[in-house]
């Protein structure tokens, strides 16, 4: 049974605030809730869920020696974020990734400024594992990482790829040797230009690349749209993942495939 | 000013059965209502906008012969779906498209088989708008095309795709001489895959590409993910995205780009 004083606890990480004050965050649903007690970087502080879930999982928790309180479907209700509430709850601490200045040279680097939806950050954390990508750099603006919405759209990817929040000031000693590839309205067409490993700036959902981080671009690319559909710009996930799949398919596959 | 019973009539389209039954539908902000005044397909039936809005864009609403109601912005949160409403919120008439065979032939079409999510819907119609794809394709259990979520994710986009409701069973006829495209885990790498015009099937969110249409496919196509990263899938819309874009660069820039 879970005390009222847990319960406030628990639902006092839904502010962001008190996530960033606590150094904590919560992770929910069977799945991505089981991804994370086998993960070695994150703590799970605490654990509730339904007796269900502490059956079929009795031996993982005690083996990962779990501190868990069996909840009823009611209680978990209390404490969820979710509409439908899936079994199990985690309170899970903060880590804080540094920046792998070897995988800048080994891996394409995703730098995203100011991607301020939850579900957009998520999404394209999920992308940038599908294709490989060991490394996401967010500007101090972007979303919130521990934010329940983009933790539920990564999928589980968090915990795959290494995510900083750093200054673009800050990473340019380390990526200016290397091509910075800024997506723009009228740039180089990704399926004709010869695109190589280096740093792929994602703009913001409203206003695009900032122009403090502009200038440093080397590279300007553009998806092609088909010809004169009015069609103005495509959501900053999609672009993300259509700029991702070409440089993932002509590192791989080969320019001329 | 808006009367008691407009404000409640415009409330009831808050919810799709009103939507439904009345074959109406709300349109809101700047940019959208007023590519919805000047297209020739649908019908604006009321507007309701804050002084500014009215101003600026009276001589077009006179034009157009549109029957106006300047509000407060008071009286437009009453009325308005978005958090920050934004000067005009339009009621307009719903129309049926019917399937446009010739594009079958012209363009890339999408099907999508239960595309649940209106933002996943909206973005996705954005995506064809993006790449020219001028047909998409709904089963009848997808995402309401009308919901504000869906119609705000179109960009607008929504009107310069012919978007239509039918079974596969029904389309069936008019694509059995075609290549019929599905993505799944374990099919044709898309890079490698010579793609040509044809019909691509975007599955469900959670479940993929239904047993009932999987049979009609005829090219099961992958979008190959980096070696042993763990990750699973990608978002639909995300996945369609990357799928559009590599049928785009090859059909226009030539397989070997």
């Amino acid at each position: 049974m879970i005390s009222k004083n847990q319960i406030k606890h628990v639902q006092a990480l839904h502010s962001k605030k008190n996530r960033e004050h606590f150094g904590l965050f919560i992770v929910e649903g069977v799945k991505l809730v089981t991804e994370f007690i086998h993960n070695q970087y994150y703590e799970v502080k605490e654990l509730f869920a339904v007796s269900d879930y502490i059956h079929q999982h009795k031996k993982t928790l005690d083996h990962c020696q779990i501190r868990y309180t069996e909840i009823t479907v009611d209680e978990l209700n209390k404490i969820s974020l979710l509409t439908t509430p899936n079994q199990v709850l985690a309170v899970i601490k903060q880590i804080e990734c540094s920046l792998d200045v070897s995988l800048l040279d080994t891996s394409t680097t995703l730098f995203l400024d100011d991607i301020r939806d939850p579900g957009n950050l998520g999404t394209i954390i999920r992308i940038a594992d599908w294709f490989g990508i060991k490394q996401v750099i967010c500007s101090p603006n972007c979303s919130e990482l521990y934010n329940p919405k983009t933790l539920q759209a990564t999928m589980g990817a968090i915990l795959r790829v290494n995510i900083i929040a750093l200054d673009f000031e800050q990473l340019w000693p380390n990526v200016k040797n290397k091509p910075i590839y800024g997506a723009i309205l009228k740039g180089e067409n990704i399926y004709t230009e010869r695109l190589q490993n280096g740093l792929i700036v994602i703009g913001n959902e409203a206003n695009g690349i900032s122009e403090s981080v502009m200038k440093y671009i080397s590279h300007h690319i553009t998806i092609p749209a088909a010809n004169g559909n009015g069609s103005e710009s495509l959501n900053a996930a999609n672009a993300c993942a259509i700029i991702c799949s070409e440089f993932h398919r002509q590192l791989n596959y080969g320019y001329h495939s």
